[in-house]
């Protein structure tokens, strides 16, 4: 946690108000935090803040904003995973919004288990994505999207966000094409299943306007591909 | 797992035994393996075959050695970690071995909690190396090593690492110069621990041959970090 993020709602009077158990105790555990320390602050969707520690009660921190902070830039990049298992779905969307990435979506493909559409995480993504912008200090949530269907989604969704200046990559192993790097506009990166996709999927992907690109002969794991492609694509950032 | 990694002993005759547990029922559960298949098995420290299978029992599964297989390249990097807590300690450690880090040296640093180095994760570093191996399709284990006192390390082991040829450069967050990407040439990563370097540790890193160098104004996490600064710097590979 690099910056404690409030609702609009916590920071209407001239002192703000940090009440969530969670924070406040990162806050005494982590930080140790005294009357008079500094603290940076980010209001959900809005500014981010410098602030100073003016009370410290049980349940409530009161803090006094000093002056407006930088929000750090989002990369230019639409993320699109085949869901993943749950545990790995809570890292995945944390470090998706601690990288900055503005559009998430979440599709579904052949070797995705059925069973993962159920998981009660799901229902959670606001609070992954909470302590994704905690970490990075950043405000502005990306759009999570999620398509419960393979087909129409990449007939029907994925050609509206394909253009001449913002190309859609497929991590695929099997190909010569390497992934780009140091790329300066913004594009759609696609990474498949653990087993990866299908070769229909694959051909249908191509087929709507994805350019199937390899990321070398290791094979790395969905979680860890994420942050590998990011650095690469956006490494003039 | 991708290729199931053997012991030399358990390749010394015609046929080849897989006999431990963990192989063989991720063969069963996973790949639901018959006999006449295909596998992919790499000689630890080795070389990698493809291989198929002819006989399969509860506790054995044999495999007939068919034709030598390529084994990925390494990175040309030796990545230097303050020791994290032991949860992120295995994700990192397989991350770094999939990911292809040639040497991965693990270090004490001001705020690295004392009781991390305590931890039995550490006694079995070996079996993350293993699942790290087989996810990337690997066979040879990156060199690790642990320096339980930082100074003595930076100033006696840190510069016989770095060279014109081969600079390190460590991931500050205060400091103008970027991350290089796409480089052709070895070099040493250094990453600190969750809350960062002290203002001590940079100037003795720096001091003592090392480039202070900024990854952008989003704070990530160490197992996040690693991944995704590798992808930035060797993306040319």
């Amino acid at each position: 946690m690099n910056i404690v993020l409030l609702d609009p709602r916590q920071t209407q009077s001239e002192l703000w108000s940090i009440t969530a158990q969670r924070q406040i105790e990162h806050l005494h555990t982590h930080l140790a935090v005294q009357v008079g320390d500094s603290l940076k602050i980010g209001i959900r969707g809005g500014k981010r803040y410098l602030t100073q520690i003016v009370e410290i009660s049980e349940n409530i921190i009161k803090v006094k904003p000093l002056k407006e902070d930088h929000i750090p830039e989002k990369l230019p990049v639409t993320l699109i995973v085949a869901l993943p298992r749950p545990k790995v779905l809570r890292r995945l969307i944390m470090d998706a919004v601690t990288l900055g990435v503005e559009r998430l979506i979440l599709i579904h493909s052949y070797r995705v288990d059925k069973s993962y559409w159920q998981t009660p995480f799901l229902q959670q993504l606001d609070h992954y994505v909470t302590l994704g912008l905690e970490q990075a200090g950043d405000t502005i949530a990306p759009k999570i999207e999620l398509y419960k269907r393979f087909k129409p989604f990449v007939e029907d969704v994925l050609p509206t966000l394909i253009s001449e200046q913002s190309p859609a990559f497929v991590a695929h192993p099997y190909t010569e094409e390497k992934m780009p790097f140091a790329i300066e506009h913004p594009c759609t990166v696609i990474i498949g299943p653990e087993g990866g996709f299908i070769p229909y999927e694959i051909d249908l992907l191509i087929k709507n306007g994805c350019q199937a690109v390899s990321l070398g002969n290791r094979i790395i794991r969905t979680e860890t591909v994420i942050p590998y492609v990011l650095g690469r694509l956006f490494s003039t950032t």
